[in-house]
């Protein structure tokens, strides 16, 4: 690595020319591929953002100028040329480099991302405080084509475009971004690619424009009056200008010195710049190239073959929960499903294939999936919507104001809840009971494992009301898959094993850690109860407080923060039910949960069945 | 009211001509004027759409047709036209009509609204189940120009504009919405409203473009091919056409013939339409027409005159903070303060008039505004947003993942927490603490009354975390209001009373209630503590432990869910400090809120010194 190896800062870039760029360009592809085959990771994003990256730091001085790089896994390039290439090998892994810009690693990481869309609004943010500070650096936001069909990127353009605040946005275009691309301006994008003026520059434009003979009509003398109607056709991206932008480009975002210019250019420009370049996402990688879907976040691969390393292992909570939606829409045609962007990370491409015009892929567009699914349930329809945990909070309003206050029986589908592993904090799905649990009409339920999943998917289906069905990111224990459909009633948990010293509570798979626990403590002397909750919402009052009262002691156990949680609930309904004297734990989070394997993240956080038998001989008072 | 006596279902519209029609808007506008000057409401936004809703009406079959009106507001017309005008006298009272559309009240309302933009999504859910079960009706969303800076009217009609469903979006364009617009969308709506085609029908557009001559060049011939581009200039909302829609307009939205026609029109198209409405807020009542920022919502008020009925009231929570707010910048140039279109309701108008460089009025964009915010403290400032409880939810993420994860020291006022009466279980603020206290690093905590909130204030911007302050949409108590600026102390309560039978604990305002439930405890011979709790994270843990434990009974009281809220985090520190064997009581809400009076939906709903008293007796066995 001739020319990586002597970067520590981006100073060290300036000094490059061009031959020796494209050279450090194909050394940091081979990097990238090298760690990112070992340890996983965003492979095809980076792979496209490579000849950008270089260009961005070689005209911008950072970190006095700001990079936003929206949702922040195409940053690998960015942590190499910024001092980071010692660490890299350790990206994703526990307290290795993070997977996405982390403030706390670096001076050159100004905003910390992880969710979509954000990037225009903390740029437009840094831009306005460095005017009124009355500093000097220039602010660029750089966001890809998916992140742009989320709202909010919107709702930062028509600020942005109204001010006179210099800011540059970076679209980086890639035709595709984590599925391949939905919506209007994605079309509209398409469209400006392959226009006809694709290369022509402004100056031709005006020059027709002075050309343009006066015709003795109203309508021409309006035409004459104003150019900027004609502009429209002829210079691409005028849907940005409409929104108080500059528009540059389109430009080859594999083309350093075409890049450098319009950077440049940009930077000399007054107010809101945009500039529109066009990446090949997995470029330079062969597999990726060809399957950038399957190598936007990919685990780990061998690197000659691009062949995915896999195991045998059971099927994971999201494959069942794709398998289980077909077989139902299969019986039941008015089951229609819902994603925003993220068919394959749901397990709903499937169903896409199998049902194509009951399958909805709006975008990275959250709000608008959950209040669609509204009416469509209003409408007679049984929608089920999959979404990540995390991303549930990109649309809580919609779920308590649109679907819960109406009653929509809309089933969600939670996937990724709990710990999601080196993805790290902003993905961790640990928020949701809290957020959702205090929700009216919502059920909230998880399974104790992949059959379980299957059943509480086709009970959801039967329920009066929303429901909300959380599981892992993770494979399934490898229990046996009962092919019949069972209805799970509404509230009922499930008493797995009987004793009278102490009750253990779980709520999704670890209830399998509650069994562990109770068969080491009965070596120990201590029975224990089992509880699989099953339901939050309502809660199984009567098996609880049975059993509460039976064995004065409880442990809660849940994949989630404490504050607000399953644990929270069960001392809440204790408390409404009178019970005193009891004496309660609860384990889970108190804090965001750092990036690193999720076995690691369960062990040190306590997630563990060695965990509840401490803390059992603790509360039984042994010692 | 000739003609409005005899409406009871749109059916009865279809039968008048166009001057009955006139005499019957007029009628309508004399009936809203009556009824919200002696109950208050909505007023501008309906006196706007009168006409728009007759030509509706009279185009479209309801309720077979779909017609979803986006935040709802504006439904006085609707409902007077749809057999509620008998009860319309009851509006926004309690137990009568609703002040936005409502499933449960009338077939004619298909869908509910309250906050904005999210009627696109719904009206396409409905467009897209109808075409799956393959039935035939029209579907309507009526969509002001302010709910389009929404992000998610963006998502949706970006998801719109990709699908060939019959749809038609009516977009309602005031000129100016809760507050004079704001952004780069406006800029362009206002853009089409005064170019100089407004008048002019596509054909002339059409005969023009064949007449263009032919030059010679390539950027010619381009032009030559594809009219597209020159019609961008010459049809208005080219933008629209951009994203996928047929846009038709502008049409004057008081001219009822004009808009039958292109009501019609927008039947016959195939796929999404937008047809562009301008009206004019206010219109028929010379004080709304002159201020609707004012008579957006609005108190009772002197109809002859438009004359507000003041009462001489202490000043609201949402005035204390406004001057606070302002003093504090006086002080502190880094102070600056951001609000998603409710500058007036928020309190921020003041400052943004004094600190006009330090105010962001970013629209009703409530997402972008908080990751901008988070920015802003970043980059050295400390920016304050200030937003209504029930709006935060929908900016939730932004607070847990742009925010609270990166620990950007902003300063969230929570306005309108707690109940919010007459606007009802869209606008209650009463899900906050429950989605809030999950969050880590962010305090939360709530003033007792008007001068301990102008207390907090100050005492956020020294914290060394995001804070986020509660405080209800109400009078202040009266009490006096300390010059001189106090510090808080982090995560301090205060013990208001001491005594040794029972703890009191209340979060807000309800402090006061304790005190008074306290007083008349006394008499009865059972003696109260009172904590005012002032913080949830970090609770005053040894305050509230020493307390519980001298008396052994604890009853909170919260203006909130119960699930998740104050008392389950009071619930959750007894759990954690193991202090077994104690009797709680939790006072709150269980469920969402009708609307009404605040006072009324805090006497139905236990929040009085008088049910305090009532558990409390309960609790210490006195009968």
């Amino acid at each position: 690595m001739h020319f990586l190896d002597r970067i520590t800062s981006p100073a060290d870039l300036k000094k490059l020319n061009y031959p020796e760029l494209e050279q450090l360009a194909e050394e940091i592809r081979l990097e990238i591929i090298n760690v990112v085959s070992a340890n996983g990771g965003h492979l095809a994003p980076n792979l496209g953002v490579v000849e950008l990256t270089l260009a961005l730091h070689k005209v911008f001085d950072c970190p006095k100028d700001k990079i936003v790089w929206d949702v922040g896994h195409q940053t690998y390039v960015h942590k190499l040329l910024t001092n980071r290439r010692e660490q890299f090998s350790t990206l994703r892994k526990y307290n290795g480099l993070a997977g996405f810009p982390k403030r706390e690693e670096s001076i050159y990481d100004c905003f910390d991302t992880g969710h979509s869309s954000t990037s225009i609004s903390a740029a437009l943010g840094f831009a306005k405080a460095r005017d009124i500070c009355q500093e000097d650096y220039h602010v660029v936001a750089v966001i890809g084509d998916g992140a742009m069909s989320g709202g909010m990127a919107y709702e930062a353009l028509n600020h942005a475009g109204n001010c006179d605040s210099d800011l540059i946005v970076v679209l980086n275009d890639n035709e595709m971004f984590i599925s391949p691309h939905v919506g209007a301006m994605s079309q509209y994008l398409n469209k400006i690619r392959t226009a006809p003026m694709y290369d022509k520059k402004k100056k031709d434009v005006e020059r027709f424009l002075k050309n343009i003979p006066k015709i003795g009509t109203t309508v021409a003398k309006a035409a004459g009056k104003a150019k900027d109607g004609i502009k429209y056709f002829l210079v691409p991206g005028m849907l940005f200008e409409e929104l108080g932008f500059t528009y540059l480009g389109p430009i080859n975002g594999h083309d350093i010195p075409a890049l450098e210019t319009v950077f440049k250019q940009a930077k000399q420009k007054k107010g809101p710049v945009l500039v529109h370049v066009i990446t090949c996402k997995g470029k330079g990688y062969e597999p990726a190239r060809k399957n950038p879907d399957i190598f936007h976040g990919v685990g780990p691969f061998i690197k000659e073959t691009g062949e995915l390393i896999k195991k045998e292992d059971p099927p994971t909570y999201t494959q069942v929960f794709g398998k289980t939606i077909c077989e139902l829409a299969a019986r039941d045609e008015s089951i229609v499903a819902v994603t925003a962007a993220m068919g394959s990370g749901t397990g709903l491409n499937g169903f896409g294939k199998e049902f194509p015009e009951r399958f909805f892929d709006v975008g990275i567009a959250e709000q608008h999936a959950l209040t669609f699914a509204a009416a469509l349930a209003l409408a007679g329809l049984k929608p089920v919507v999959s979404m990540y945990s995390t991303f549930y909070q990109r649309a809580y309003d919609q779920v308590l104001h649109d679907i819960c206050l109406q009653n929509a029986k809309v089933v969600l589908a939670i996937d990724r809840a709990g710990v999601v592993g080196e993805d790290g904090p902003t993905h961790h799905g640990i928020f949701d009971i809290s957020f959702f649990r205090a929700i009216p009409n919502l059920t909230l339920m998880a399974p104790k494992d992949e059959n379980e999943l299957k059943h509480m998917i086709y009970s959801a289906f039967t329920y009066n009301n929303p429901v909300a069905v959380r599981y892992p990111r993770s494979n399934g224990l490898g229990v046996k898959i009962k092919e019949e459909f069972e209805l799970i009633p509404q509230g009922k948990a499930e008493l797995l094993q009987e004793g009278d010293d102490l009750t253990l509570i779980g709520f999704g798979p670890v209830v399998y850690l509650c069994l562990d626990a109770a068969k080491e403590l009965q070596h120990r002397g201590i029975k224990a109860n089992v509880i699989n909750l099953r339901f939050i919402n309502p809660l199984d009052k009567t098996l609880i407080i049975k059993q509460a009262k039976k064995t004065g002691k409880i442990i809660t156990i849940e994949d989630h923060v404490l504050s607000g949680g399953m644990g929270s609930a069960i001392l809440e309904l204790l408390q409404q039910e009178g019970l005193n004297n009891l004496a309660v734990e609860r384990i889970g989070y108190n804090n965001y949960i750092e990036h690193g394997p999720i076995s690691i993240l369960h062990q040190v956080h306590g997630i563990t069945s060695t965990n509840i038998v401490k803390v059992a001989e603790k509360l039984c008072g042994v010692k």
